[in-house]
């Protein structure tokens, strides 16, 4: 048994990071399916999915590492192939995945109190982001 | 068809991992299901699941890389949010991510010989862990 | 309903990727199954899987930021231990993950229009790769 339910958000670009804990939790109580699996995907190459405690400063400290792991202004060749300028935001988003997985049981996410679900905007513009949140169980 | 199967484990801080291979190998055989998937998830924001050739020389060579990457004692944000001590803990479980998700086949892990499933605890202090099992299946 | 798809590839060693999209996007078509997740992983634990634009330019980049983040030639526990000389390709393989779980739909994957899944070989050799391509759905 299958449930499919498509997110749209509107991001600022580099560094923005949004919580859609509520959006995932509500689309699995109202799957109609008890224990199972959802994946939250974030279609494209320049975003990601994970869990953290969503707070600004743990938020901070996570794109500070981003940063300097793939800093923006450094030398990629993706830059070279296409008059690109987010050649950073392509490895960010490999680095992390597209998606996350997350068990569920009497219609409720199995998560951490302080564990939230978080799509990391890694483009170096704004962005319209599709989420699937796909739900797997019976 | 979804079993779920819940294993706690108790960690030693920062730097500890656990292999729940032969856990989640069990689980799998007694689930009764034949095929499909398993993912392997840990409650909380401050750790993370992967696979790994479970020796301590590699094991080693990964906490050294996470303390090259969010240094324990560096400087974050969310020290000052909460007086907590263990900013570094959150960068590196969400980079890492609290989840890996596995194929099984003939009631077994589809694992290499030489891959393990390990939890990593990246937290300051030492913890009980819960450890989510879910089994999606036929 | 499960279905298992098995798929082997020869590798370069240490910076090798092979775009997979195509052979699971079959496998998913294929199957017979209508909507859910497909698992793309890899056997052993010096390889990893994610999607990523799949150009040269942009394969490079992440090749780049791995050489930094766990150095070929560095110094590795993992190799005291065995003799080897790829703990670089294990602090890596962890680090990705050997899997990435995406949403299917009508039969197609719901990957975005520049999102390939690639499998990342990090081993300092040659080698045979088995990917498991597990779906399940209905």
């Amino acid at each position: 048994m299958v449930a499919t339910h498509r997110h749209e958000i509107s991001t600022k670009g580099q560094g923005d990071a949004h919580d859609v804990t509520g959006v995932v939790a509500r689309a699995v109580s109202e799957s109609g399916l008890q224990a199972g699996i959802v994946t939250v995907f974030v279609v494209g190459s320049t975003a990601g999915v994970t869990t953290i405690e969503f707070e600004s400063g743990a938020i901070h400290d996570l794109a500070a590492v981003f940063e300097e792991l793939a800093p923006k202004d450094g030398e990629y060749r993706h830059h070279l192939r296409w008059g690109d300028d987010n050649g950073s935001s392509h490895v960010r988003a490999a680095l992390l995945g597209p998606s996350v997985t997350i068990p569920f049981r009497d219609r409720e996410l199995l998560l951490g109190q302080w564990q939230q679900i978080a799509v990391l905007e890694f483009d170096t513009r704004s962005r319209r982001r599709e989420i699937v949140i796909q739900i797997v169980g019976d």
